[in-house]
């Protein structure tokens, strides 16, 4: 565990990053979700956790809370994974990026299953692969989960903003309905969409966010809490589609630039993993065209390259620790 | 550097490897390039290269020599990059899995370039970046490069297997006509696809191949040679294509299952690289569907498992070293 | 009218047709709809229907009834251009062919709307568009004009070939909250859905068929009874998207060789119009890879060749009414 | 033949049709070809053929010059049907509308052939099915056809609009040789491409292009010089394919509106076919998004109308020869 004065030190340095990036120009900012966010663009967070105690390193707003959206998909992808083995996970769901869009209706014809457990086609397959007597043990099951991760028991939905007659959701159910023509999913797919629905619903604040990502960081135990939240040898299988397919259609760049396993949610949130090291959790509402944060992508981008966290890097540009910054 | 005890008994090791994959039913093979190569089903190698002293490790028919094929791609890619630096080659050529296979004839209409460079569109653009009066000097530049990773002055092309007019060219060429109808590439497109041809029939040993990747391993200088192959700056960004696209479309796949940025070729090589530590190589010329080596994915799948190199692994679920086998 | 001996002279004719193509080899048969119609793989009828006198010439199976189907599609488009005027029907379906197979999930983008009313997308848009205060009210007025068409008061539903769970209703249904989820459909797809299988489920005979494909010969008017089944300004407009939609992904072969407006359904049923003359209702069961009943196709092409009624034709090549039939 | 004075009196009605289309708004003009040909955008030509006795009623620019471009497909086509018979064509192209644009690089895969031969894929094997020692040869022979259908012995290219290196013959030029490596096509890809160039930069007038729609109303022969152009079998092929590929992508729209077999090209030109009555050539050089001429579609939609021409019209609306236009 760091000293104080360490400790201060490292929030001050994020503190200056946080600075940096929160005045930048919103010009890349396609949209908001939901639109009224827009109303409150000046929202940023940024959570550091580290794995060897937990301890948090953060700026900006912290404690707002905001719902998981996509990024709810890998913590449910590790229950299916537990639920039923890999084995027929696979079965049900790929691992393949796929080139297409979050919400595309195109699936891995060769094997009759969703490309993979990150579009939304296999998110709902995962979902409904979790282990329950119905939709709601299910859904006590995977909030179960999530508080874990969290280190929350309180963790909870927010009911507000569920709206099952939305677009978005009938797009949802048409690829409900499309995979149940194809036998890839059971029959229930209202009740799959609604807990779908729910477990997307779910909201966290940015600290909770790097817990959550210092939990897969640290092998699956909460470094706070010291409870398992996920068995130790899926961890590798939920860090994988993480790293080839967490960040929407433009995965490939994240993994290129970035260089870490990670998630993001269309309501603005970044959870990132640095295995064995750190979780990162950053949250921005203004996305980009491909659904992610435009804060969040610049200044995951930068602690990667100045702490050297690329998986495959050789070296760090810069420390957060070393005392001046060059671009201060 | 390991003692001879130790050297010989990784040596042992991995030669009882080697026998158990030696013999494994065949039944998954769905091609054989060129078809010529069936009646030399029996051919199998596999070579380990260490780090820290360019030691090898091989067993079976590591002396036999194939073509790189796509191989080459992450070499032209690398000297591309230190060629244009990282935005340019950025501009031209994207870094995005595609899910299609490797001949598509699909690109990436949001920024006008194709989606990869290792899909044939990016590699024939990434060829078409590598600086050179001519293609002669073109050529030679790169068969330099290719000769400093295999510390192999004498690696060289085999003019017999080249042939201009074969269907696959047909396609490579239309590929080519296609971009240059977009502006995505140079005009010279007859010379560049021959420039292409020649890059990908380059010959190696497998053992070569493993220091090829023991090249990359070890942040882009030879181990054996001491000679710098690629700017340390570059390395991250071929072992990131490599990692989400370098299986073509089994990428994910073997992301998941294997963790290991590598590269195969449709002559039945793969090239695997475990950063820092080693380098591997893989020659068997029976190929799976998506066009890479059965064998190959198969044995380069247990060494990742037996030693926990996936990059996400938490442990090694076996030690090469161990001295009981318990599938023996 | 034609005097009883021509009469008997053209059902002799027509007998000999219908005993050539009866017997001939079922090589071509891709499935059968339902897959128990395999065990009535005999049925096979052909129905002429004369607009002078609506006087029938048929042979075979002319009273086995069967499901309309798709062919149901034709009348309900010409109900909603009369319930909604063209404008307003172009507006919500295209009428453009478009390469697709009849359940495909494609979409006129630019248009935002079904490509024409032939598939099951734009067959859903138009029984949308049928006014009526609920379903039960549409589902009335579709079949008044089908019984005008077809000339029977007691043309009904078969509730028994019902199966609202089925694996194409499942696809119908993704297609319908696709469509919804753009803006392309109303609310109440379920209902829509219902309505819809039962239009498809209206029961007619091979002779109702030729009676139908009369009236649209007849420029809306049913020929036996004078009744008015589509407004004259649409006939037109049916037999427009007839022409280039009407016979799934093959309708432009047999707008090649066939050269008749027509449409066919998955029940084994073709119904073709020859404008101003004659009405063909044509029923086997056996079905090639498009969907289009194996000797209806056949019996169709021989039809149009020997009297010469491709609607490009410069002459017949044979007669119907000549003496001596060559192939006999 | 008409006198004098109805022949006059048409003439004045075609010249009021003229002057109302002359004048109204270019709002939906998208693009010119050539660029430069937006300097001429106020040429526009209308002419008729009536095939009793070849006789021109026109109105406009009538006299100037403009290339063929894809209108030119059509009597290749028919070409290709003469030298090879309807059953050897038709495996090497199909007859199916794709609802792609005419660029489109997808074929029909089932039949492994061009979709059909109004594509530029189609049009490409098209011309190379054209019987001929050389491309010379094919060349004098197409060129022959032409001056049969236009009347015209000094029918020539006009060199000056040839550009091998264009931006649209590349993608030709990937087209063919995607074909080729499907074997889709003969190896001579270079010299069919510029004889393709060639055909396409035939040059007519409007009163030539309406005697060559004459010509196909008219059973194949030339009304004014009563030599035959195609023989008689293969006239309704080629109206066929017209009416359901005709109009690039908006072919279903035209078939619907219209309802004449025609084509256009992309210098702006209509021919349109009333089988038995009458040839249409328009020309003018504003295109709408799919790439018809705007007042081209708009001038032969009211013909059509007025005159009762759609092939499934029950009546016309109007008649050209009415002594009084309610529309002035």
């Amino acid at each position: 565990m760091p000293t104080q004065e360490i400790h201060d030190q490292i929030n001050s340095r994020l503190e200056a990053l946080y600075r940096r990036h929160r005045g930048e120009p919103e010009g890349e900012v396609v949209r908001y979700y939901p639109p009224e966010m827009k109303e409150r663009r000046e929202l940023f967070a940024v959570s550091l956790c580290a794995i060897d105690a937990g301890e948090f390193y953060h700026a900006g707003d912290s404690d707002f809370t905001f719902p998981l959206q996509s990024i709810s998909k890998i913590f449910a992808y590790g229950l299916a994974l537990e639920d039923n083995g890999r084995e027929k996970v696979l079965e049900r769901v790929g691992v393949e990026p796929s080139g297409d869009a979050f919400n595309s209706i195109t699936f891995d014809e060769r094997r009759n299953r969703p490309h993979n457990p990150m579009v939304n086609a296999g998110a709902l397959v995962t979902t409904d692969l979790v282990a329950g007597r119905d939709s709601d043990e299910q859904l006590e099951r995977i909030l179960e989960k999530l508080r874990i991760y969290a280190g929350n028991p309180e963790l909870t939905i927010d009911e507000s903003i569920l709206d099952p007659d939305a677009q978005s959701t009938d797009r949802n159910r048409a690829i409900s309905y499309l995979m149940r023509s194809f036998g890839m999913i059971s029959d229930n797919i209202e009740e799959n969409l609604t807990l779908y629905g729910r477990q997307c619903s779910v909201h966290v604040t940015a600290d909770e966010l790097s817990l959550m990502a210092a939990t897969l960081a640290n092998g699956g135990v909460n470094p706070k809490t010291g409870e398992r939240a996920l068995d130790r040898r899926y961890v590798r299988d939920v860090l994988s589609v993480m790293h080839t397919c967490g960040m929407y259609d433009a995965a490939g760049q994240w993994a290129y630039e970035v260089g870490l396993p990670a998630k993001s949610g269309v309501s603005g949130g970044i959870l990132a993993v640095i295995p064995g090291k750190l979780g990162l959790g950053v949250f921005s509402p203004g996305l980009d065209s491909y659904g992610n944060s435009v804060r969040g992508v610049r200044v995951c981008r930068e602690i990667s390259e100045r702490l050297g966290l690329h998986i495959f890097a050789n070296e760090a540009e810069d420390l957060l620790l070393q005392t001046t910054d060059p671009a201060e």
